[in-house]
């Protein structure tokens, strides 16, 4: 049953999810980079319907076709939820999607990336040129060194927004999905700052992985801490998921995560409904 | 690159989408059935994280674990936009998941249930008991044959809600996505009275099937034509929709939506919140 007689006779790139038990896999017409950098495998693909395709240690990282969702998802939810996001950071997001988002708003002043390996940008400026059109816009910077290390360097209450756009919690990624980074973030963050960071499958890692990263930035001090869900269809379940939490102001006051402006540009999945619809979690969540 | 040398070593069912170049799979751990049917090839694995699959002509229909998502949506948000759903129709689902939803609602008197193919309802009883446990409801009629040919036959205005649970608009199922139809499901719909109809997915199908619906649908005379979405990990693309209409009264007035009355039941996707957040189109939809 490995070799399904209605198989099409192209190639396909299969990703394959074992702890659960599924597997994803794309059409491909053919294999346009791959190389082992110093931290991972970066492999690029074309594929037949999806456009290119960015994968990362076996794992399917964005196509072209739909990465807007999660890019969208992670930037202007929580950048319209907070008031002011002059200074902003995206921790790992090296392929530039999050950050060409996020320079969309003109309450950004300036926002650093902090991403690991500079490889995942150089082949993302490569054969994603789109994503990375705004790198050299001059309120942004781009380091490629340690994220977890930069930040315990930072001052405290530096940042109005941190950004984690990372791989899955294993491998490089290990270290941002632990109480000790999301308690130097709530340290640099100022008050009302806010943390957001991708949290995998609402299907798989509700119980697991979502429940601990909540219990976590509570226990560092965040508040009004949520999830938001979105469809991801190249992600594990195709369902997918970040969590956020805010820092309390000095009063003890805490933000609410509700939509704090309008947009003055265009989306492809992102709107004010879906700012709040997103929000909404199905009853086996809500246990 | 068919051959993933990170494919772990036991037998996988894969759905491959070809016309979208995707493709799901599941680890399993056997075939419990296959047979043709007169109408389909059916098939039961047991996965091993996924429990019980049930397939149709190659196409995944549902798992154990995660039906609840579609069954729940398909039933409660309609029978809930409902002020008085005393007469259902269910036009395929011959896996009994909708109908054993449908039969938690004591507004509920009669629930007529058309699915052609009596062999898919006999092999869900066996491989999944617990979706047909209420199928001798004494509310409960089951017909095993041509929905289209049977709803020809109905009186006007007979029918509250019709639910259409079918396969891909392909094979048996390509008669349910026509003008014809909706325009027989609209004239044996009382005043008031509700279709919905499953309409694949949201990424796939919105510019071609969820508008076709749509827009015959509206010219069949019903009014307030709306889509749901919802996270459907086994189906393509992990993404599934339900596009549903109103019949206007006869005074031309025409109801919406909006939730008419709460559930006294448990579930496990859907809730208030869900019931008019899944309403919400992200962008590319509402153009």
């Amino acid at each position: 049953m490995t070799t399904d007689p209605h198989a099409p006779q192209h190639n396909w790139y299969t990703e394959f999810f074992s702890a659960e038990g599924s597997s994803f896999g794309l059409e491909i017409n053919s294999m346009l980079h791959e190389e082992q950098s110093q931290y991972q495998k970066i492999q690029v693909f074309d594929t037949q319907h999806f456009g290119k395709l960015l994968v990362l240690d076996d794992c399917i990282m964005l196509t072209e076709r739909d990465h807007f969702i999660y890019h969208e998802m992670m930037s202007h939810a929580p950048l319209l939820s907070h008031p002011n996001p002059a200074d902003v950071v995206i921790i790992g997001g090296g392929d530039c999607g999050v950050l060409y988002e996020t320079l969309k708003h003109p309450q950004v002043q300036h926002v650093i990336q902090i991403e690991i390996d500079p490889r995942v940008t150089e082949v993302s400026q490569q054969y994603f040129p789109e994503l990375c059109s705004q790198n050299h816009d001059p309120r942004a910077t781009l380091k490629f060194i340690d994220g977890i290390d930069w930040l315990n360097r930072q001052s405290p209450a530096s940042f109005d927004l941190i950004i984690v756009d990372s791989t899955d919690p294993v491998g490089p990624a290990k270290g941002l999905f632990t109480e000790a980074f999301f308690s130097a973030c709530f340290s640099t963050l100022k008050p009302n700052g806010m943390l957001v960071q991708q949290s995998e499958s609402p299907l798989y890692h509700s119980q697991s992985i979502m429940k601990d990263m909540k219990h976590d930035m509570l226990k560092c001090g965040f508040s009004n801490v949520i999830h938001r869900l979105f469809a991801q269809p190249v992600y594990p379940s195709g369902w997918w998921s970040s969590t956020s939490g805010i820092k309390p102001n000095t009063d003890g006051e805490v933000l609410d995560h509700d939509l704090k402006r309008t947009k003055n540009f265009a989306t492809r999945y992102y709107n004010e409904g879906i700012h709040s619809a997103s929000m909404v979690l199905p009853e086996f969540m809500r246990s």
